[in-house]
């Protein structure tokens, strides 16, 4: 789950999902309905699904969240007789909130029609729209998966069926990606070489069909059996005649999945490369209470995405567990007027400590992140006023401090806390007696059953991949560009 | 304006408008959104607006009236320090009704960015679409713009201008279009050889830049002063350095405007090709009395469109004009259940006759068309119920029996009871006493200062241009083909 | 219709009516729904329909217009299987804008429930509540209704049956009063003994039972038949039993009407005391004509409340008759930003002329009322630009300069121009060439079929029922008052 | 916090609260506002706030939740200078869904005007109603408050205060009740000699006030500080001068409040007669843990309700707690379709089990009460198909299975599976190998440091005050009822 305590959050950029029943007797929009759900804590600004009925694809997306978007007459109106349909959660920075962006795709070309749902981001993406472009090629939103799609269906005209297109694709492409694309005919799942975000495979129940999805929670969300997870590099093909896989590009470079994805953005209920997040979220507190102990009367987390680690923590010190806050469930966005007080006080509106769990003890809190520093320092004050004789925080995560190239929206440099600071520091500002950090070596340990390596270029600013030198926004940015985005669209 | 008491009306397809205020005076978004309600009778399905903030485009378009899409919240994060600006309403069929299609479309390209309107339709978008996607494009959309859009960025990467590009693209795209075009620094007018759809040219107060529109009625709306029509053929650039015009194509074909203009889409206060509207509609009714006199005590009008030509009727014959209808104003969509008693009773929430007007009298009724007959029979049956003793129904242009290539949406022959009845027959089946349409002869004479011929093809089946032998829908409804268009989106 | 050009309207307060169908077949929900909608023009702020389905009463009802509160969704949850039902349309002003005051009021009591409509303002109502207060009765809002849901209650426990409580009630309550009560087993109508509002019977098909309206339109858009007027001061009682009436309040006082019913509030299609509100315009125009001749070329009328006079001045004067004006159909609320002359240029969204009706012309232009001049201004500045040689300004009444105690909102008088100018200052102030009201013997025979008299207080200052010395504002709106109404509920 | 898994939860009646800063500097709305939301699990059905400016009472209520009904516009239309304000959040079951019963209710009488809040139900409501009805009284909606506000204004009529007012009316009324009332000068607050609702008492910082709260989380909410519980039977006054207190209904008789305030209604944050929530729910846990002790692997409670008594159960059994669930924090209303297996699948919408967990373990889950037994049953198969052993299914309160008359709307007994099932049965039809409730004997031991009874009725059918003969329910839904409730309004 993606949301902390902390409002200013990470956030990850998208969750991809497919699904084929050769015997037609799955609703796919229900199914698609109940999948996005479960990954809604991909991306809360838009989705959309496509539909393939007998070959013809149609789609509805919009921004908002699924309950928002998928209204009962949406989904009323929408075809109900596919055999075949994908679905897109998707989150963007505000500068590019935009609908023209909103997936799936779904792109018309002289081989038919194809949806195509993308998470990830593209190291090369600014080169190769400027050398499409420059061919003539128009493009309507500023998302890499229009450069996909270009790419896709000019390699589709020189290869004899899609499957192959993907593999030339994935010779072109750079970076972070996991895709699931949608024909008249197949539906197809592809993952970069280093497998920087997660894809995996289901079936259906009686092997009726085949699903893929970025986490496995969205497997059980439509009743489908956890198959694998789609390797690194590989191109996954599920149609009349079954599934089949290409492995042309894998084992072409190491596997180094996005350590985030167990620390923050997996659901805890996801099972990614072999290992529960909830379990390598223990495991995070327990390292944290070998690397950091401390002696106190109780253990708590930080509602919701420290609850994990705070047990795991416990388990590891022999320190009690308790429940330190109560979150209230009701909230919804909330306009606090009125004088300075009040709007500190209206945090409680979001947030409260129980006093009896806290009162006159030592508390050991633990949280996924610090980002600004200033939910933390709120959090903090929280328990200091419900009476709370020490707090000692610990953060199941090393500092961030670099960016990520790789699918996953971090706040500018100036807007992390732990980029100008030193540990003690941040202590100090956000009010805690001690403050610590996991170790950058303990994180890479954290998916106790898994057999891969980790990106963990955000904490050590060392990429698997070479970054870019420049992103889109620097293309699209500059004021004398002749090439200009549309802001809002 | 294009509503009659028919609601099985006619649609025309879209209306275009552009704005240029090299002072920076005009609020842009206010100007746009003026003028687009003032074209709002030319499409109710979709709306937007694109601005140019020194030289970076962005836009807004949604599903939806002017006054549904543009709300005080979304106008006032538009920016309003644009000094150019372009926006366009949409109508279009149900199966096309899709987000995708709503412009004015931005696109960007190697040499920038460009926002398009379109009105009308090309007879050869099919294949020049086929040619485009040979070749490696992807279409989003069904719109015959997106096509356009292509053609203008590929024609821009040979020549050294936007509007060589324009006049480039006009020699490969036939059929009906006014277009506007708004790239980084120039606002460009363009309209077909044939100048099937109208299309004028404004001039803002005291010289501070210029204005586009498919209709006067918009000019109006901004303060705008009506300098002339974009000629047929004509390509008008409106930029820092004042208004320029190329008229390479002009004069290459006969102008044909669309007769419909004025007997039906246009607004009564538009003037168009020198004449106006509500004078060629006044015109149309003193030709139905010479043409279909009858002894009566006195003539009204279907609201709103049969209005002027029912005066017209009555100054020409000298009997009495009268209002014979009330209309609510404050209908919206209603949802009238019960019996079918209930049902028919309630076409009178919209339209009731007044009594002390019709009771007891010979009623000549003037409307602007028949479609399917059934709203007419309905309103024929209002006036017997309050008492006329005569019926005599008078349409003020021809029966119309034949599709139309040129932007006007008309239902398929099987719904039209002028393809398969004869006037006798009609008469009967709407239950007038005596029923008499307009000679084709005489709605060529209605625009009684222009100097122009006209398309009449929906009547007499004889098209300026050569009809296209396949349409997209034609392309794109082939259950079998590999090539199929998203439905929604 | 009581909309003109003018944007400072007055306000009709309210519309109501009552259906009862002992067969059942009529389905009460859609017919109360079509009834709302032809007398939404009686009143916008609120409105609500009340059900009786087997003597168990049911409401529903809201801020907003017909087509607002009574959505699709709540149509269909409301109960289809009732026999009796009542509905109501309400305006009021800005500081009553409340959910409290929305009628059909629904009271339980003691011998059972009741649905309360009620037209009208009672003279006595701030003594009548003060008394009640007295003796321990609480209110729950403003307005007059729930003053006689009470005094209804107690004359009900004093008298054998509900008809002979509102008998009673009516020697209580002064003022201006069209009601319709319901009850389990009854619908009752009853009208002041001066009859200012009005109030007609309708019977349903094959003598199926009965609908009770404040217009004729309402019974028209149910398929009833009109039969008459509710006599002044008649109670007319609608049960299994058929049609009865009591006659007791009956020429008690001089029939009244408000004439602004015929010259404004009312829809031309409606017949009220026998004469067609459409005939009373026309009737207004052809005296105007004779009382303000001019010469002059055309005669136009301000849409749309002016369009009827306007034709009866053309008819009288032989000058002719012309369409104008174009008013825009699909304005909403509109948003205009931008600088002082874009506002202006505003106007013309929602109201053009027509330059060929009135360039290089003498115009007659009929209006039905003049209240801050402002709107009257911009309307002649239209004509002006669109090249009129001479405007002449003709009032299809008299200038109304006094209060209105009966039902009807006029604004205070320091916004109205009649009040501090004469007739020849307000002809400068909105820029006409000559201007000329309707006397006010004129406007008193204006009803040519009517055998009653008129109230024309708000002409003259001489009302047929002696004002209050307070009213419920003053009890109300004293700071020190102890009884203070809720402003918003 | 009153939701578990349970989807058919029981629901209290509402919540109060009621706010006066002398010195005007605390923002009423917003602060009425975040007590509201703190309040929200209290009632979800309708809230509403009132406001005291200078002794003007104003108000806004609605449907919905807070977050619904308060939006930005309406806040900020609302009068920001209040200095004395209340609010109110309510549940209802659906029959009685109706805008007309929100709360607070405004009225109006001879002394002024008066907002009521109540939590709670009177016993001898429909007696005292159908008295008042005699007397000529008429009642909007169905709810006691209109019953309390009537005996309040006549009380009020014959004493020289309000407070004296309240005081008599206690003498009249039996039961259940929690009361806010404001008046133009004073905050009161009153409970009901039992004590059944909780209520209490905070100060502003520095003084500056007083607020009354249903719960003390309201209080953090504002900043206040909680002072101490409203004591049984007594009625506090906040004005001017301070808070001052009526104590002459004190001790007339037993304490006993509802034990379902600590299992289950109120905030775990919320202090109720000296003991924190959270710690009476982990003492239920401890009970349990000795009633019903088991060997197993781990303690998982069902979120949110169950995981502090299954911390509790840990901790006294030494068995290790888990986290067994994962709940979907973005889900809305879904509409699921599809077939049978979908739909069942579709729970895991809402709720996932952690694998890693639960896989191979005997697993204790803690509930807080079984309703229907459907979701208990889904629930335990979730665990199942996640692996587990072994599910011993523990609940924090005993089997209710008798009505309550005092503000708990519980379902009707058939749906209680309780009623008719012995544990055995219980323990076999929602499939868990071991099911234990608690005992009555410990459940009156929960608050641990509370000094009072507890009302226990809905488990032992012995209730501290005589149930009613009759229920409003009972006056109202006979069919030949002259006396019938609107349903909706």
């Amino acid at each position: 789950m993606c949301e902390s305590a902390l409002t200013e959050a990470l956030h990850e950029e998208c969750g991809v999902f497919g699904i084929y029943d050769k015997t037609g007797e799955t609703d796919m929009v229900s199914a698609v309905y109940s999948a996005l759900y479960a990954l809604q804590h991909r991306g809360q600004e838009s989705c959309g699904m496509a539909l393939n009925v007998d070959g013809v694809l149609s789609g509805y997306r919009d921004l908002g969240l699924v309950s928002e978007v998928f209204t009962k007459r949406v989904l009323e109106d929408l075809p109900h007789d596919a055999k075949m349909a994908t679905g897109h959660v998707r989150y963007a920075t505000a500068g590019q909130r935009s609908r023209s962006n909103a997936q799936p795709m779904v792109l018309h070309h002289c081989k038919g029609a194809m949806a195509i749902c993308h998470n990830g981001n593209l190291v090369n993406a600014p080169k190769l729209r400027r050398k499409l472009e420059m061919s003539g090629s128009i493009f309507h939103g500023t998302s890499d998966t229009e450069v996909i799609g270009y790419l896709l269906t000019q390699n589709r005209l020189l290869t004899p069926n899609i499957e192959m297109a993907v593999s030339r694709t994935m010779d072109d492409i750079e970076g972070a990606y996991s895709l699931v694309i949608m024909t008249h005919t197949k539906l197809i799942a592809a993952r970069d070489p280093n497998g920087f975000r997660p894809l995996c495979i289901g079936e259906l129940p009686d092997g009726a069909g085949y699903a893929f999805a970025s986490e496995s929670c969205a497997l059980d969300a439509v009743g489908a059996r956890f198959v694998r997870d789609v390797r690194p590099g590989e191109i996954v093909i599920a149609d009349h005649a079954g599934l089949r896989s290409i492995d042309t590009h894998c084992n072409t470079a190491p596997h180094t999945i996005c350590v985030f994805e167990y620390i923050y953005f997996a659901r805890p209920d996801s099972v990614i490369e072999g290992t529960c997040v909830h379990e390598a979220r223990l495991q995070a507190g327990r390292f944290l209470a070998q690397e950091h102990p401390v002696e106190a009367d109780v253990v708590i987390g930080a509602p919701d995405s420290g609850l994990d680690a705070a047990l795991g923590y416990a388990q590891e010190s022999g320190i009690p567990y308790g429940i330190g806050f109560i979150k209230n469930k009701y909230v919804g966005r909330t306009f606090i007027q009125g004088n300075q007080k009040q709007r500190e006080n209206s945090v409680r509106i979001k947030l409260n400590a129980i006093e009896s769990t806290v009162k006159g003890k030592r508390v050991v809190l633990v949280d996924d992140s610090i980002v600004r520093g200033t939910t933390s320092a709120r959090t903090i004050r929280l328990l200091r006023e419900a009476g709370a004789k020490e707090v000692h925080y610990r953060i199941s995560a090393p500092p961030f401090i670099h960016p990520c190239y790789f699918g996953t929206d971090i706040p500018d440099e100036k807007d992390l806390i732990a980029t100008g600071h030193t540990v003690e520091e941040i202590n100090r500002l956000v009010g805690s007696d001690t403050l610590g950090y996991l170790s950058v070596e303990h994180v890479k340990q954290l998916a106790i059953h898994s057999h891969c390596d980790f990106c963990t270029g955000c904490f050590t600013g060392q990429y698997p991949v070479t970054p870019p030198a420049e992103t889109m926004d620097i293309v699209y940015d500059k004021p004398l560009s002749v090439s200009n985005p549309q802001k809002k669209l």
